[in-house]
């Protein structure tokens, strides 16, 4: 067992606070990792504010985790000492179930272990996440992060990357198609950079214009406002694909009307409340609305590869562990651009 | 021009009466047809009375047409006189799109033209269906009807037929996949009858275990009662594909899932308020919920071949024209197994 340092939330009410927890012993399939970024994603703050349920406090959140290898049980094959290794949203799963054999654990029968919140099937413990200086996790749950990708940014590629990268691919975006990503956020910009880097045609759906200069900058070649009503009205029967990132309640029918026939809106943003969604918008088009959840550990190493191979980074704003609070209020207001990144180092 | 007998409705909230209506002389690519019979569908029901938007009135509707042909334009080539055809829920398209393009008529980027309501491109004049004694439609929509399918029954594959078959066929329903029908009514057992047919594992959803026997002969292997809440625990996770048939609101989140990972639930049915979905219902297992309009001309040729092949023929009730209205009220009541079909020699 190791004891390392961590920031937790001690209750659903009250700021993080600096703490300590212990990682398990390695076993023989086991990597420990000492952590040296982690993002911040809009799950942590649901989640640690008991808005997607009531979890046990203390709890240590953070899915978004690189760092490096620094011990290897006897049975490891797949990482070393020293590799630069990552860890997403899961750390394990049943592995047995036609899901996890097909490799996609994301959608494991039996559930799959989350990174933070999940009971550990090592120890039985609550998992504790990435906003600590180390973490132990199955070699199979470890993704290899390509070097050539910037350490000081790569993180959030494991939680907003994939979560992009998984419906652009499932839904095949590529040369030829029309992609309309909404919202310009943490996981938006990822699929501008992705999709655009697949070979879409990409168009940004925000609230306003004020951040077209970058949605161009990421790759896509429009940006209209939502605010507009018009918008709906020129671009309708525009797209093959349309990710939608926004947790938000929004006019569900004006967005499926974007929607070609055959097209498929994607939410990848939950809202807590239902959506309401007239059947009428998708059945003249044979439209779909679907959803999707992060990926697989196969396809989160593609995902990693694929960014190495076309030099997809995701915007950051480095932050030390003592900023983590006031970093949820900015992520609340929409204030990051476009990912805050946890230094490790300042966990000491 | 000819002059012939129908039933039209005078307005919104009169009866249909009996009357005549003009049907244009034939034009080089056109074909006449006396009808022999034509099937009542709710589509009938609602457009009449408004409830689609407002429409012109006196208005002939009826969209599963069977007759046979009586005179053929001179530059006719796939239809001739004594033919036994079909006429289904559209009577011409812009023929150039991409949807017309690809035999999706359906889906016409200018919109089809209906078999009523619509403005024949022809002449103009608004559309009237099927509850006539005969029809002149040019011959790409004019549908061969195989004769070894009884022609008393036949009509509904013309609308109900296409609308289920278009969407097992797309989703690929078959030999392997699991398939639930929700709500066996006129669209419904065709639903069961066609993915049995195909080869799927069938299950009736329907709200009471009244029509159980029913959905046995029609070739389902289940049928469970949507008002015992234990359904939806039992069969959760269960099927690749449910096409949902009722065009009531219902608890969506219930219904999607009972769909496995990557299942498609398509509503074929639309209820004129928007229903509410949890965006939680399709996000954990990339669950899909899409809409299907009937289908397009090569399609529904294609079904009716199939149905003939298979020996696939609507469950109706046979009615003389002065039952119309009674039978409106019988349908609004879902008292008729499972379809009804005027005799339209009783038009004279």
């Amino acid at each position: 067992m190791r004891t390392v340092t961590a920031y937790a939330a001690p209750s659903a009410t009250e700021p993080l606070v600096k703490t300590t927890i212990d990682r398990r012993d390695v076993g023989p399939k086991d990597v420990m990792i000492d952590i040296a970024y982690a993002g911040i994603c809009h799950s942590d703050i649901h989640t640690v504010r008991g808005e997607w349920g009531e979890i046990q406090y203390p709890q240590v959140v953070g899915h978004e985790i690189v760092g490096t290898v620094t011990e290897v049980g006897a049975e490891v094959t797949k990482h070393k000492v020293g590799d630069r290794v990552g860890v997403g949203c899961m750390v394990n799963s049943c592995r047995e179930c036609e899901y996890c054999l097909r490799g996609e654990e994301q959608y494991c029968a039996e559930g799959n272990i989350g990174t933070y919140t999940g009971v550990d099937p090592a120890d039985g413990t609550i998992t504790q996440g990435g906003y600590s200086q180390a973490i132990v996790v199955t070699e199979d749950f470890v993704l290899r992060v390509p070097e050539s990708l910037d350490v000081e940014k790569v993180a959030p590629l494991l939680c907003a990357g994939i979560t992009l990268y998984s419906p652009l691919h499932h839904w095949k975006a590529g040369p030829g198609t029309k992609v309309a990503i909404v919202g310009l956020g943490g996981l938006g910009h990822m699929g501008v950079k992705i999709a655009a880097a697949l070979g879409a045609e990409v168009t940004v759906l925000s609230q306003t214009t004020s951040k077209k200069d970058d949605s161009m900058r990421f790759g896509a070649t429009a940006h209209s406002a939502t605010s507009d009503p018009e918008t709906f009205t020129t671009l309708a029967n525009s797209f093959d694909l349309i990710i939608n990132t926004v947790s938000a309640k929004v006019d569900m029918g004006a967005y499926l009307g974007l929607l070609k026939v055959d097209g498929t809106l994607v939410n990848v943003g939950a809202p807590s409340e239902p959506l309401e969604v007239p059947a009428f918008a998708l059945i003249p088009g044979r439209r779909s609305w679907a959803g999707s959840a992060i990926g697989g550990i196969r396809e989160t190493q593609e995902m990693l590869d694929f960014c190495a191979e076309h030099g997809i980074l995701p915007e950051t704003e480095l932050i030390s562990a003592d900023q983590i609070n006031e970093a949820y209020e900015r992520v609340l207001r929409s204030d990051v651009r476009y990912r805050f990144v946890i230094d490790a180092a300042t966990l000491a």
